[in-house]
């Protein structure tokens, strides 16, 4: 027999991926939490049937989420991660030496197992000790934060079930409001091909709530859409496409450099018209 | 009965797209050749099974396989087409004014016919009176030409059955030497995440030619490969990456802009990893 994980993006379209096992099966409070081991591209956790990182490629997406933003800030010492249970974006923060303390918020207490379990080499970044892990809403936790961060990371699914206050304009104004005067909010939005409002919404509204800088950028997240991935970017005050090559200098990645950071700003025609729409 | 078209990308991954109905299934010579009308993309045209374009998403493959070579040559007067029996990088070819004559080079008369009937926006680009349709081996076509064109554009299946030869030392000496002095050579060049050594080889072949400049560009093709595209591009005289404004001011495009052009080189790191290796 061969198992396959299929991943239903679109009503019209889905990708599979040939697994061998299951490792993880739990239902949580919030979603049905999964980690396969997958044929081709090491293991893979899934969130209420929906594919989130593999092994293989979890790298593109994860250090374009990180080091974009923290590429351009110059005093990174702050960061706060929303979502992000796969701890992935986590190793990303802390390959910058900048960073003192970063809390990690994850809603879900069964994702952090399932990655404690099956992803041991993510998990070591939830120990290190630098890191707070708080298992909590990270829509209520940024109500109680004024003034604290210079960098948030929004990691969340998709919009919909727990993710979906993570969309909203009173979530964006209180990031605004915890971040530090230089302080820059970074959101993964979805697919402009395949799900363009939720990146024409994150962009009008990181507007909405007064962030005076707001930039989208492209990178890919194979697994997770084809064509183009985006993420939106808030900014109080410095410039998202000026990487500054001391803070980046250094850092160990597989996709990640200055130039494609300066690269992922250009946006292709179809992106450029669904922000100015 | 709900269908679904199944492209095999690896033994491990698939993509599935839904089908309403089929238009078009002919045996030729090289490959069966199908046309399927999908539930969320548009018409689809597969060869061997192989999903080669969707109406929704071949603009972001077609523009950035041709745009890039004819952005950055000052005058691109004479153009050839290797493969290309969809006609989608014909389309791109003719909005450039500069161009006078394209050859397109299509060894497969049954995907001429497909797109004839099925994909008729896109055939009518057939019948531009700048364009001389070949039904010919593209390998064999170029030993007849020398110092002929300003751009040759290989626009092959990926590597296997009647491609296989568009993929070799022995063609690229030849495209080199069917290059007027300016010439460029620009070449879909496959998956760096999931077929890297197709990148690899065609860099090295393209040096070992003897092309001065060789850089290779990556984009996105949607439904041909989760995760970045490659092209590679051999120059005998002009730099890529300098797109000359006056060439591209005024294209109609919904990928492509100079913008765009010039982040297309901003190689990931693992992408680089695979050229110096």
């Amino acid at each position: 027999m061969e198992l396959w994980l299929v991943d239903r993006h679109t009503d019209d379209l889905k990708v599979a991926l040939r697994v061998q096992r299951t490792l993880f099966r739990r239902q949580s409070a919030y979603q049905l939490v999964e980690v396969v081991e997958t044929a081709g591209f090491g293991r893979a956790l899934l969130l209420d049937g929906v594919l989130q990182i593999t092994e293989a490629e979890e790298f593109c997406y994860h250090e374009m989420l990180v080091h974009v933003p923290l590429g351009f800030h110059p005093r990174p010492e702050r960061v706060l991660i929303v979502g992000g249970g796969d701890a992935g974006a986590l190793r990303e923060v802390l390959k910058h030496e900048e960073v003192r303390e970063v809390d990690l918020v994850e809603i879900d207490q069964v994702v952090i197992e399932a990655t404690r379990e099956c992803f041991p080499r993510l998990a070591a970044a939830f120990d290190h000790p630098k890191v707070r892990l708080h298992v909590a809403d990270g829509a209520q936790f940024i109500r109680e934060r004024r003034d604290a961060y210079d960098v948030i990371l929004v990691d969340s699914t998709d919009p919909g079930g727990p993710s979906l206050p993570l969309f909203t304009e009173e979530f964006y104004g209180r990031c605004r409001e915890a971040l530090r005067p230089e302080g820059v909010l970074s959101a993964q939005s979805d697919s402009p091909l395949f799900t363009a409002e939720v990146v024409r919404q994150t962009y009008r509204r990181l507007r909405a709530v007064g962030f005076p800088i707001v930039e989208v950028y492209v990178s890919d997240a194979p697994f997770y859409a084809l064509g183009p991935w985006a993420f939106v970017i808030g900014s109080l005050r410095h410039d998202p496409r000026r990487v500054l090559p001391e803070r980046v200098a250094g850092l160990r990645t597989r996709y990640y450099n200055p130039e494609v950071h300066r690269a992922c700003f250009a946006l292709p025609n179809f992106v450029r018209d669904l922000l100015s729409g």
